[in-house]
């Protein structure tokens, strides 16, 4: 049995790096492509890369990619269809808060260029992944979600775009981070677009959802945890492996819907 | 007692013109600032102007005001404060549905550059009005929308988005448009999060709620309208009726919230 692909974009660090870690030793070990801006200056996606092939691991391929750069995706999508020819899954992983580091507490730290940037990354970086990586989902084998017995509801290809419970405009009663939420609310609007889209063939369905980590320890939260209960704030470890638990049952009955890491739905 | 003061952003056409045009005879009659790319070139609005002042009549000043351009924002906000020192309401109308004047039918018709310059004006636009135009409108008379009788709860400015039932992720179920979509998903979250902003002050409440005009014959729909059956396609004269009847009963209850032209609820 060929072996589930499974590309993680944003893979350097946080939750796309445990993403990679855990599809490694998946039930069936994966090939994973790992994407990451800058390959040579991450150690630990070089030290994966070099372990793969053990027995009872899956095999790790690490690509240079920008998401802010149309034509970098282009350019991977073109490098994974010449090496893997289909992908079963893509996680898209790359995230910012805002260019700062920070997100805005208040209207008078929003500009123009904050919010396009986070735009660019958070929304548009995982539109273009589906734009280029459909036609090799399209050929993906299945082998990640659950398949119902009628071939005809059968999906091919997964897509997870990582959203954020603070990206639900329904759950907003805090405010701030102006950039963040829009642009996670944007992305909801496009995994629901994506599914609509994606789930008419009708012999190579494409399941698209968001998923919401939890509060999750890493980079881009590290400002803003100090009052979350320890019960209430997750490794990566401890969300990357209930979010591959969640993404074991998706199907078509799923696509274009927004769900936490215990599998409630979250509102939009 | 002062006479209204509202700010048509995007006033050269379609929505915003006609919202110029009732304004100027509105109950009471406004001072309406309208605002456009290029005010040269909008013979309408021109004429609006010059026929200001008669009885029974607001009057209409026109400032140039690119919405794309922070500076041009800011620049906009001095203007009205040194010349008006106050506003009571905003209108955000300026919107394209993408750069090329259609809307994307597929993924292969996305590009990350038709999905920014959609997300500036649609999106971007709104916020920068809000951001520099706030110190007016909490220095507002609080004369649009209702005021309820508890002085706590009154509002003294209203900002309206603009926003469309094909921005509602819940209700999306024809997909495509994606960059409109996703620039009124995201304008959505930005409403939400400045009404709860701007609803904190104890003394200078601002009201902001998205609004949905319904099926309307403007520029931007105009190639879609085919297959609209006639009673369920209105005029801009008659959207804008019914919205500005609507926004005659908007105060803080209904803050942060999305409604269609009938004051029914808009899903997220």
């Amino acid at each position: 049995m060929a072996a589930p692909v499974a590309v993680v974009q944003g893979a350097s660090r946080g939750l796309g790096l445990e993403f990679c870690k855990q599809l490694l030793k998946w039930k069936t070990p994966a090939v994973v492509i790992a994407t990451c801006r800058n390959p040579d200056g991450c150690l630990e996606l070089q030290n994966l890369a070099a372990r793969g092939g053990a027995p009872g691991r899956g095999t790790l391929s690490l690509i240079q990619l920008d998401v802010d750069r149309e034509d970098e995706v282009r350019g991977a999508a073109e490098r994974v269809a010449a090496q893997f020819g289909r992908v079963d899954l893509i996680i898209n992983c790359s995230a910012m808060l805002h260019p700062s580091g920070r997100g805005e507490t208040s209207l008078r730290d929003v500009s123009a260029q904050g919010v396009l940037a986070t735009v660019t990354t958070n929304t548009v970086g995982p539109l273009l992944m589906a734009k280029y990586f459909t036609p090799l989902l399209q050929q993906g084998a299945g082998l990640f979600g659950s398949q119902p017995p009628e071939s005809g509801r059968q999906h091919r290809g997964l897509i997870v775009n990582m959203t954020a419970k603070v990206g639900s405009i329904g759950d907003n009663a805090l405010g701030g981070w102006y950039s963040y939420r829009l642009s996670k609310a944007a992305l909801n609007m496009v995994t629901r677009t994506l599914a609509i889209e994606l789930g008419r063939s009708t012999h190579n369905k494409v399941v698209c959802v968001s998923l919401h980590p939890g509060t999750v320890a890493t980079d881009l939260s590290s400002p803003y945890l100090r009052n979350v209960p320890a019960h209430r704030l997750f490794s990566p470890e401890h969300s990357v492996s209930l979010l591959l638990d969640l993404i074991h049952t998706l199907n078509m009955e799923h696509t274009g819907q927004a769900f936490s890491w215990d599998g409630s739905p979250l509102p939009w």
